[in-house]
């Protein structure tokens, strides 16, 4: 089957809708939080990595639901990533003190 | 470009690798401690449903990339889902006493 068809799209959007939303739980606690402590910066950045590279791969093969599962993930992933990194940068910032 | 092209399955298993070792760090942390205690179930079954989705499709458009990152990503994510639901049915079967 070509990349495009009906039935290959359906089954490639129900995909990207499992794959995509089972980061949200993750992203919502550290919303709810206002921290992101406790995920692994690698992991976020390999995934954010890993997802940029299917994007394109996505779009050489001119498949839509490739494209639109990796634009979702990387906001998604994306933005977790960048809660990490504020954490980080805050933490160099503002060491704890002594008494903490 | 079709896919099975070697420029582009060249990219796909760069992205494979990324976004499949990015679960390694999750899946070596609950190996070391011997509980999957702190992941979501609901995350991890809708991700391995997801790839299996994505394993079909990668079958259907023959993308040597897609197939090979979802059935270790199966295997990979497959294998925490089963650690967590092993340690739901433990804590059903063994529930802890009122002391602790």
């Amino acid at each position: 089957m070509q990349p495009g068809s009906t039935l290959l799209e359906t089954l490639g959007f129900i995909a990207a809708v499992l794959t995509t939303l089972s980061f949200l739980p993750q992203a919502l606690r550290i919303r709810r939080l206002g921290t992101a402590g406790d995920v692994s910066l690698t992991m976020y950045v390999m995934m954010v990595t890993g997802q940029a590279l299917w994007l394109i791969y996505g779009l050489a093969i001119v498949s839509p639901s490739m494209i639109a599962a990796n634009i979702v993930g990387i906001a998604l992933v994306g933005w977790v990533t960048g809660m990490k990194l504020r954490d980080l940068r805050r933490a160099r910032l503002c060491p704890p003190t002594a008494a903490e």
